[in-house]
């Protein structure tokens, strides 16, 4: 009988914050799956390997995704991936591929169980703690309370979006353009009545909260999330 | 010394779904917190005890929100439990609130927060997965790739609210006007390129996964979440 492939959640940093499950299905899978080309080079690898010791016996597939906007490049290296994931779920092997904070939040994962799924195999999704949720407990406020929407942006908007939502706006992946989002920021909170915070590696190493938007700087990093609240919503009891 | 106030996701319903620091703090604490009036009552009590017997044995502090809109029931209510939890709190016992999903994803313990720290205590909050991460997970689908922005409505929502965003857009809580909804996501579909899913009770006892939204009734319940995706981008590979 063909293995099953897994897509694990590890969650925002702190291997603390793995879920019981996501523990078990690493103990119980043959192979570990990394969105990397190298366990070194891999933050959800060394972030797993603190909490379940076991994966590091474990045989790995990396499938690395190279950094282009090409889809017919990226493409080439899911494809490739899915192809290496299917044979050895064809042996009979489970695979569990790890996946930074939750797979479904712009995880992936996701590109390869839909390539797996489609190929017939079965895939489950292990849910995870996503970034966001981490960044909003660290600094101790709510992302959203009664009426207030929460609305998550990607990496790809536009600093002029940031004011386009009521209630709180999440900004993800910021990096390349932290001086732009914080001039914008700064005016915001003059004019807009909001208030913006940033945390950088939440849970990691080098773990920086920014109560005071105008301290962060452009190299911030990759691992920085940004939250903007209604300021009025901030008070309301 | 004072103890400290630990506000606990417990994730979205699969005991199996919480984090192994949930169940640390679970097992280290003196006292357990509860927003409903028992434990009976309390769903994320019972979720908690399949993953961590031993809050079996501890006392519990009761906190029932009343299902109302009235600021001052409702301000006297989170008042009476911040003093509950501060008394236990001055003894030098630790308090573990709980909170289905997570804390800051339109969670209760949020006020119970800000009241037991604008009193002077430690408070911190431990991260559990939401329900919409999980919902997603079991319908299979990614709630955010690439570009996408993830658009998140709590209960209070009109029906109308539902056409305005890019991207993904997701329904909590919302009970008593499924039928309103579901009309309008029929409607969706057949005029705007999008799909809607629903799951009711994700990860507990009777989950349903509506793949179909028109199959969803009114009687669908308070733990329903919906989740509607522009189609050209669950296409796109």
């Amino acid at each position: 009988m063909a293995g099953t492939l897994y897509g694990v959640g590890i969650g925002p940093g702190d291997p603390e914050l793995m879920t019981l499950k996501a523990v078990r299905i690493l103990k119980e899978s043959d192979i570990i799956g990394i969105p990397a080309k190298d366990k070194v080079s891999c933050t959800a690898y060394k972030i797993a390997l603190e909490a379940v010791n076991e994966i590091g016996e474990k045989p790995v597939i990396a499938v690395p995704v190279p950094m282009t906007t090409d889809g017919n490049k990226l493409k080439a290296a899911y494809d490739e991936g899915c192809e290496k994931i299917a044979s050895e779920l064809e042996k009979g092997n489970n695979v569990a591929f790890l996946n930074l904070g939750d797979p479904v939040v712009y995880g992936t994962y996701m590109k390869i169980h839909k390539g797996v799924t489609d190929m017939g195999y079965n895939a489950e999704i292990v849910s995870g703690v996503p970034s966001f949720c981490a960044t909003a407990a660290v600094i101790g406020i709510p992302l959203g309370q009664g009426n207030e929407e929460i609305h998550i942006l990607p990496g790809y908007y536009n600093a002029d979006e940031i004011e386009k939502y009521k209630g709180t706006t999440v900004l993800m992946k910021s990096a390349g353009k932290i001086d732009k989002v914080r001039k914008k920021l700064i005016d915001m909170e003059k004019s807009n009545n909001v208030k913006a915070y940033a945390v950088t590696n939440c849970g990691m190493e080098g773990q920086m909260i920014y109560r005071n938007i105008e301290e962060l700087r452009e190299d911030a990093g990759y691992f920085t999330t940004i939250v903007v609240k209604e300021k009025n919503k901030i008070q309301k009891k």
